[in-house]
């Protein structure tokens, strides 16, 4: 299984709208991507590890695919509609990393 | 739902020990910190969300827990055997975040 994790990275001047990420965004990316979105889960930053600690990121995405082949062929086809709607919802230049989930 | 991510960022001079983390710390880590850790899962950094790009992260953990306070008390305790335990895996310096799960 692998997971590809859009981070957001936290700044002053980061705006990012969490309703219309959770009730808008990522419903059209898993209906754009569709089977090959084996599951997803959205994160909002809260804290770094020390109390008071401003997070690294202020939201991070996460979709789990069967394999790094599936997500590009699936996200190839729409990456264009999923790009475009990323202004709608933040200010922020997402940053994709993809994991090989090991536990 | 809280998520307590520990980022391991990448570079070049990143070492990490997949195994003994997921054998050996994870495990030590879930056994101290008991019934306040709900979940955990690993990820292991493959690439960035081009072709060919390199992870943010070499590795990722993340713990979850139903509350910040519920975290900070069971890591309070424990905080030093588990930090103590790092340079046995890795010589990057850990970033936590903690994150609000919000799908």
């Amino acid at each position: 299984m692998i997971k590809v994790s859009v981070f957001y990275p936290a700044s002053e001047s980061a705006k990012f709208d969490m309703d219309y990420y959770c009730k808008s965004h990522m419903p059209m990316v898993k209906e754009k991507l569709g089977a090959a979105v084996k599951s997803m889960s959205v994160d909002q930053g809260v804290g770094g590890g020390a109390p008071g600690a401003s997070p690294t990121c202020v939201a991070m995405g996460h979709l789990y695919f069967d394999s790094v082949a599936a997500f590009q062929t699936a996200f190839a086809a729409h990456a264009e509609a999923i790009m475009k709607d990323v202004p709608n919802y933040t200010n922020v230049q997402p940053v994709i990393q993809i994991s090989d989930v090991k536990m």
